[in-house]
């Protein structure tokens, strides 16, 4: 059978990329980081509840400690600001970069694949992030798929099962796409978290909460997971 | 002040390559990992000593658990072979690669340096390295310089000091060069750690420990540090 390691933050997009390898019948192991994010606690409590849902393996890797130098909006207990509030294309929204983040992942990822045989990693990524998150467009990936092959001594010449290919769905989709596929392939949203803020219920106001409202009101569909703002349709 | 990270082992490769930065009037941020190889606690400790010799600014950053899943023989308390003996080329030291190692390290130092507004990167690597790690050889750092770029969202157009730039003064250089690079500047090599066994006092015998003692005798001086085989003169 062949293998994937699936990239589970616990939010929407990782939880259709995780329904998507499954249905193109990977044996998956699903991947969650531990760092200090401010929703992380609630993201891995999501991508747990995902992992039992789709009986998954599951691994956490915990480099919790890894950023006591770096500077994010998107960080806990340091020099950092709020979470902004506003579209997720806002120039505000720049301030939750954690830079080099999903090289950090990755590059992790590749160990763990080239330790186990694993030779596909898929990531969730999608065009809504491309302007805000440098590390999410496609010229990343295409960079790193050189670096990785150069990392692990995989020759150019070498067939494309026997490297380590990052797979991206959603590379050039956009949020409502996701949700459309995940109607499809009946991702149980519920268990997804997406806010950026700390507390347990979203925000609805952070431009990950609105991006993810946009997306599915643009479906026809309700998201089913509770909002503070009390109702579960775009704060205009 | 020009400033810039020098990714700090505690090694004798590292120890030169930063006494090469301080040499060249950069402000240094030493940064080293706490990460599970079996001779970690060891590299720490001459890092410290490194640090307070060069009155250097030293930043430890902690990967400890984010190797659980992975395999190599350079790594304690999992399904890993004993550091195997012998010369640093044979096929055996292989075993003591960690995938991906070089890029999980630089990724976590491109997104200090870029939350610290540093623009250059210092890496010991060698040529001597070559051989084993396919993370230190020069396609691999000419694939990641690539790599950073688009992670940073950094333009192609932009000029070389605006950029986050790894720089390997010793790539094309084997560690008897480096040897003679840090008596020439006189570089404490009494504090430095080689061996990649767990004991606190070096083996002799790895492939490591190996290296460093031709590099030393062929620079006609004799390595100041302890040896368990009792004297400091390559074993035959």
């Amino acid at each position: 059978m062949k293998k994937a390691i699936v990239c589970l933050s616990g939010g929407l997009d990782s939880a259709v990329t995780l329904a998507t390898a499954i249905k193109e019948d990977y044996d998956v192991l699903a991947i969650s980081f531990r760092y200090p994010s401010k929703h992380n606690n609630h993201e891995i409590n999501a991508a747990r509840e995902l992992c039992r849902h789709y009986q998954t393996t599951w691994g956490i890797c915990n480099i919790e400690d890894a950023f006591v130098l770096y500077k994010s909006a998107l960080l806990r207990d340091m020099e950092s600001p709020e979470i902004p509030e506003g579209h997720y294309n806002d120039e505000s929204m720049a301030k939750t970069v954690v830079p080099a983040r999903n090289m950090i992942f990755i590059s992790i990822l590749v160990g763990i694949a080239a330790s186990r045989e694993i030779n596909t990693i898929f990531l969730g990524v999608h065009s809504g992030d491309h302007h805000i998150y440098p590390d999410c467009r496609p010229a990343f990936f295409n960079a790193m798929q050189r670096a990785i092959q150069t990392a692990l001594g995989i020759d150019a010449r070498i067939s494309k099962k026997d490297k380590v290919i990052l797979l991206t769905p959603f590379l050039h989709k956009n949020k409502t796409d996701i949700v459309k596929q995940g109607i499809e392939l009946s991702v149980p949203f519920e268990l997804t978290r997406t806010c950026y803020k700390s507390q347990e219920i979203a925000c609805g106001k952070c431009g990950s909460c609105i991006e993810r409202l946009e997306a599915f009101e643009q479906n026809g569909i309700q998201d089913p997971i509770r909002y503070i703002t009390g109702d579960n349709i775009k704060a205009t």
